[in-house]
């Protein structure tokens, strides 16, 4: 078995969406004055590696405590989409085969970036035709690789695509180091109630099958 | 394939630690404003479903971002200890057959209180020696069902037994609903960079195996 962590390290100086600064990491106990560490951490519920529920953008949307976990967990295929430069179409999609009930994350070259990098508002992003045509296959989650997957949208037709389908979005993941392929993904989100989303830790396992 | 969620769910009305108030969430935009939901979250890094990597206590411990993953993902034991009242002792693990490499979860009456009940001092814990037993069978990690794992130890030998060999502790399980026997475990900590512990989602997850 061997794991891939493809989460986005979270600090005080981490790329944040549009470089916001969210991050706050306080001491609230020191191993010199009190013989143990201790943190009160604050933070944006859309920092890094997170995943938008519906409730972001939908006014009837779910919230991330009600996302059903087997929808973030189960069977992926990451997809090498890094020869497209500036936004990912359908035309890119359909040739891949995508299928009813698949994890798709789709890596680009938004994963060579550092993760401490200036926010880029030139990031590679999913086009609206993109996101209807993966949302119509029926796939279970839509994992991407920045802080964002849509650009210059007003209405965020992007997001919404997903949202009307109840297709939960991930974004912030880190495939810089991951081969192109077919993986068990685990992604799971802070339990947090009522909030339209919320960090994650995101793995890729190989080596592991369903019984 | 079959998936428990075993996390505690974190609200600003869930019990916390010897009843901390550390979690605060404020919207940062909403759906009447902005045309969508956004929050900050505020917690401290050992706030419900939680691991206590071995920075937490010992000088010289390893921060939350240097766990080996493969710690905390892998085959797990719940052990039924809920006939136990008070603390477990070596005397209720020994019979159990502990091995090498094992993650162990402990299930206890704590599990059948309520997330959000006042936090109880006379929680079941684990004492030393049985923490001193588990650590020297060279368990990868343990799991907990309550916010700590010792009462009344000024020098935590509790924790400390099982930090001084690197094993993570994860406190903050619940397991009321989940029957003693074996699962795939997965917890995944926000990844936090520089801090003792975090805050994770846990899972218990039947049907899956390693290839």
């Amino acid at each position: 078995m061997k794991i891939f962590d493809i989460s986005w390290p979270i600090s005080e100086s981490m790329t944040e969406y549009k470089d916001g600064k969210s991050v706050k990491f306080n001491p609230s106990k020191s191993m010199e004055n009190n013989g143990a560490r201790e943190w009160q951490i604050t933070l944006g519920n859309h920092t890094g590696t997170h995943i938008d529920n519906p409730a972001h953008f939908l006014a009837t949307g779910k919230t991330i405590d009600k996302l059903a976990l087997n929808q973030v967990i189960g069977p992926c295929r990451v997809l090498d989409l890094t020869a497209v430069t500036e936004k990912i179409t359908a035309d890119d999609l359909v040739p891949l085969g995508i299928i009813k009930d698949e994890i798709i994350l789709l890596k680009t070259t938004n994963s060579f970036r550092e993760p401490t990098d200036k926010f880029t508002y030139s990031f590679v992003y999913i086009d609206e035709q993109a996101a209807q045509y993966l949302a119509t296959q029926n796939i279970k989650a839509i994992g991407f690789d920045y802080l964002g997957i849509e650009r210059n949208q007003p209405d965020h037709e992007t997001h919404k695509a997903f949202m009307q389908f109840n297709i939960p979005i991930i974004e912030g993941l880190r495939l810089g180091t991951v081969p192109a392929g077919s993986y068990f993904f685990v992604c799971l989100p802070l339990y947090t109630v009522g909030l339209d989303s919320a960090p994650a830790r995101a793995v890729l396992i190989e080596g592991l099958e369903i019984k």
